[in-house]
């Protein structure tokens, strides 16, 4: 028996691809708001003894929760077996401790409620700092994807002369993976700060790669601030114009134009967040990992 | 020792009211939407063993159940004791059951997630309809407190010669409680209807009160649509021009000004829902309920 596919809110290429590559279609669903801003749900299947995948990224969580627990409660309701999300985007992952005496762990608080609703989550390289693991915070089994792979082989495919750039040292691992995959030069940056406002980089190597097309990478680009900053001073230092990759696209306000502004050749996002920017299919790797979640043998 | 009072969205005079009944302040929040709208929420206040309660209306209730959600948490995180909340309008009250195959039950769903996260629940008339009372769809302590009395009592204050209309049969035993208490006339309209879109009121008796002003009461107005039809046919009939009366000011999209178009000559609400047309204040009779919660013996 086929997995039913459900989204209240996925319009990329990700889920599509995912549909196509398990040749089933997207169960439609009815959902409707009333004039006083009230949500009516209602999904025409038979749901008994079905297993349910929900698709949403949570970007923009606030008013998805809701909804999004409805879908839930609904498809148990009328009989399903099983009910998983894949979050190809998952929020809240920031405040996972007590900074300051008084703040909210809202990491801890999201978790919980949505490990009262699923039966599993998949996600793709979750914002992970101080908490190692979704386990730690998860009570329901969960499954981190990683984008580096295909990033890695779109860079291979579409860029001629790469040199990966790290923004900073927290970037290391990251860059330097990536780097290694593709057999490809690598540069950490150092930033040098004169003060709050005055930051500068040091990157004496630079000068060797003059012919090279830098290509940053971050896992989330919202604000793009450090991207911004980062491309105004490779400006300085000469080199090509830079292309951007983040996995997921938030675009907080005009990030997206302001980072174009900077002077990039290209932004490009993997599809975890429905962009113009997404060029990067995920389908694949989301796919190997629902498989073990819905034990159907006939998967791909 | 006194309760401690929050709000997350409540700006209008009931929660003033109250709070200044009790002799206390409304302890403030720190909440904070991040760029990629993510909520950040701080509460500045020592609430070791407090009993907390939350004042917050539940109209365009999608947005606000996570900030909601993540308040209770916070104050169950830092200490309190007890999280009662205090919903002067409550959502989610029409979809009680399965009119069709498929439709998602949400007023138990909300309910069910309500009952997660707070100790008790008091609220101002729900839509109550099939289900009969609160208990059997909510599993914590809630208490429904009946705006009638502060109803009449303003009627009684401001309307010289007043005529209680209820729209149609439904409104019945609403109507002639407030007509009763005041003593005062009271009409139930019949709708005579011809087709989906015509439909005319007969109200014989209506001559007898030409000098008086009709009173159109309902517990919530959101479109308005009922109450407009109604003044539209009163109109036709040469009454005075209505006072409109509801308990929960809605009002979805454009159906204030809508209505007051229509001929009436004032449209008044209770403060449950913050709006201009807030006269008739609930504090006291909400405080009256409140109490037996908080067992504080020094509340008023």
């Amino acid at each position: 028996m086929k997995p039913l596919l459900f989204t209240l809110f996925s319009d990329g290429s990700l889920l599509e691809n995912i549909s196509k590559k398990l040749d089933t279609n997207i169960t439609p669903i009815t959902l409707h708001q009333f004039p006083d801003e009230e949500t009516y749900i209602k999904i025409d299947a038979d749901l008994k003894n079905q297993d349910c995948v929900i698709f949403d990224s949570l970007d923009r969580p606030n008013n998805k929760l809701l909804p999004l627990i409805f879908l839930a409660e609904t498809l148990r309701d009328l009989g399903a077996r099983q009910v998983g999300l894949v979050a190809p985007y998952l929020s809240y992952m920031r405040q996972d401790k007590r900074f300051h005496p008084g703040e909210g762990i809202t990491s801890k608080y999201f978790s919980n409620l949505l490990s009262n609703y699923f039966n599993w989550l998949i996600t793709v390289d979750p914002h992970l700092h101080r908490v190692k693991s979704l386990t730690e915070i998860y009570s329901i089994p969960t499954t981190v994807v990683h984008a580096i792979d295909n990033i890695s082989n779109w860079i291979k495919r579409h860029v001629d002369k790469p040199l990966l750039i790290g923004p900073d040292i927290e970037s290391k691992q990251w860059v330097e993976q990536i780097a290694n995959n593709i057999q490809v030069p690598c540069l950490i940056l150092e930033k040098i700060r004169y003060s709050d406002h005055e930051v500068e980089i040091s990157a004496p190597e630079i000068e060797r790669y003059k012919t090279y097309t830098p290509i940053l990478v971050d896992d989330i680009i919202s604000t793009a601030k450090t991207m911004i900053e980062t491309v105004k001073q490779l400006n300085k230092l000469n080199t090509q114009p830079p292309i951007c990759i983040g996995i997921h696209a938030i675009f907080a306000a005009n990030a997206y134009d302001e980072l174009f502004k900077a002077g990039v050749s290209d932004i490009v996002t993997c599809n975890t967040i429905f962009h113009p920017s997404n060029k990067i299919d995920l389908a694949d790797v989301i796919l190997n990992e629902l498989k073990h979640y819905l034990k159907w043998k006939e998967i791909p």
